[in-house]
């Protein structure tokens, strides 16, 4: 660790950004002024563009953290006597159905086991069963325990049965393919401070405009209705309510990098490279990730905690930032892990960097029982 | 304007931030990071600070612009069951008429003209004549004209006849005297980006402990449940959805600057400088405000647009930020005006540049005529 840095982030957002998108914040600009409104028109573009929305969709940016961007979309897109399916596989699932219970919106819970995939079968026959169900609302990446859940199949599936389909892409967007062309839906939700690698403050639903423009006085919310936020862009171009100005900026700076660095499909390598080293070489210290690695993303992988009895995760998360890194909180109720991101600013040498705090961070704790059956080096 | 460098923002927030502020945000924060949760537990009392609410009141930060935090204060503190009275002179006051239509909160409009205040003897009849009123929710410093409602005389009332009271002091905190001890208050709210000086991206309300710890279950919405934010960040230091981390800091920054500077008292007395010194020496112009010097706020003067005919408002704000200065558009709907801010990192230097800038412009393109009755020099 450089004396006086910054440690790095290892969690799922807000993660280490780039110095040249922090630097995009160090000026102020008018929320009426021309410049930055043409920031927030390009902004919406090149958002679409990256899950290949073309004309038939928009992008409509919102104030707030992700979940102000999850709750608008329900709230604006599903109509006040429309029904939910919510395949749950875990928290930001739960989440959902939390949102929906607040706002008086029907929903159908699926449960799905933590470690599994919400399957497009299990999707499929829940719909047929329920004719009434007007929805899906869909995580596309669990980041609970770090999930990628098969977004494209269960797009078939609604797509087939008629039913509306919206995702919330908050780690996955940018970092995992999502192509509207050939897994279709009716709305996305992804935030400025996770893949793109911007700062948090903002989120953005790309929807469809069609679906979009039908959903007038469907919100419980001012604040977050969609419908009022696009009519109001598309009138003025500038946002309703007073935009978080530099986080917008910053996403801007974010988003020139992550289409000169190649787009999703190279900022997916770099992560995927990223969590390879990760999970080898906590794999070396005896570390096992909680999910089989068919549908491990990679963005966030969940490890068990060790076995050791002296293992504290509060002093384990301290020795590790001491030595420059910042871990994640396990987020499963009943199995005690922890989680590292894998996404963010960082290459594959910062994971290797990790793996030696952990293996540092260990000795100095005394712990070394790692696996129920395995002993660390 | 130093080539090169951005122009002043003359605008009701955003607003010019100093260097120290926006570099607080040169540096990437974990959300679940001690560090960062000892600033915002910091921030928070600081702001009670500012209202000498003592430790019968606490802050609940919330991220989104201040209109978040109005909503999230009536849907959270206003019982379902509850009805608003909103005394009307400005288009802020609209705004919250609006909230109530969405919340299915009943509300009562005191209609009152946007250059008079909304004055406290007929608030006082209104809640007499309606004994089902519960609060009274009141601009205190309508920018719409930047005019300033006597809040003192109308908390009064308030506690006289036992209604609640939520003020939206977006625009006032920090700069004219709010003191809870002598006028009580249920709730007051304000954002990050208005006269504490930090950047926009979060909101905060100022509760009395009592009334939100009594809110559970009012809210419409997961994400501006004031409540819910409250008590988890009261079980775990933390926000309950990722915070704008980045503007989190910088209000930080802005509040130890504020502190610094000698907290309201000095603040105030700054933008009173600033005011005079603009309006002044827009009078020598010909200019003349809309509100008359009483009601007038030192926070955002409203000015008549010149009469001449060739005044266009675009093609003047254009002129005057290529001089360096972003000026904002009048709200009123009757007359055609614009707005002038006080606010910000600035101080009554920058307010004699901009009356030059202003003079330079009109030159430019031709407008003579400012006044009815006066002819520009």
């Amino acid at each position: 660790m450089i004396l006086g840095q910054e440690p790095i982030l290892l969690t799922p957002g807000p993660l280490t950004t780039s110095p040249a998108t922090k630097q995009a914040m160090l000026r102020d600009w008018g929320s009426w002024d021309t410049q930055f409104n043409q920031i927030t028109a390009t902004l919406c573009r090149d958002l679409v563009d990256v899950v290949h929305g073309g004309n038939d969709y928009v992008c409509v940016p919102l104030q707030g953290s992700g979940t102000f961007s999850v709750e608008a979309a329900i709230g604006t897109l599903v109509p006040r006597d429309g029904k939910i399916l919510v395949p749950q596989n875990g928290a930001y699932c739960q989440r959902i159905l939390k949102i929906c219970k607040y706002l008086g919106r029907a929903a159908v819970e699926l449960a799905i086991p933590e470690d599994q995939i919400a399957s497009p079968a299990l999707i499929e026959e829940a719909l047929k069963r329920d004719p009434s169900i007007t929805h899906v609302a869909q995580v596309h990446l669990e980041t609970g325990a770090g999930l990628l859940n098969p977004l494209p199949q269960i797009a078939e599936v609604c797509r087939r049965l008629g039913r509306g389909l919206i995702v919330d892409a908050m780690s996955s967007f940018g970092a995992i393919e999502i192509d509207v062309r050939s897994m279709p839906f009716d709305a996305l939700v992804a935030a400025s401070g996770k893949c793109i690698e911007g700062v948090p403050g903002m989120g953005f639903v790309i929807a469809k405009k069609s679906v979009l423009e039908a959903s007038a006085g469907n919100s419980h919310s001012l604040a977050m209705d969609l419908h009022d936020q696009y009519a109001y862009m598309q009138k003025t171009t500038q946002w309703r309510f007073t935009p978080p100005t530099h986080v917008v900026a910053a996403l801007r700076a974010a988003l020139d990098q992550f289409k000169a660095e190649g787009g999703q499909p190279v900022r997916g390598a770099r992560y995927r490279k990223n969590c390879k080293t990760l999970v080898d070489g906590m794999a070396a210290l005896g570390f096992k990730p909680f999910l089989s690695p068919e549908v491990q993303a990679p963005v966030i992988v969940t490890f068990h905690a060790p076995t050791d009895p002296k293992y504290v995760f509060k002093a384990f998360y301290d020795a590790v930032r001491d030595k420059g890194y910042v871990l994640y909180p396990g987020k499963l109720t009943q199995i005690e892990t922890f989680r590292v991101g894998c996404i963010g600013a960082i290459d594959d040498n910062e994971m290797r960097n990790v793996v030696t705090a952990v293996a540092q961070a260990l000795d100095t704790l005394g712990v070394r029982q790692i696996a129920a059956l395995t002993k660390a080096a």
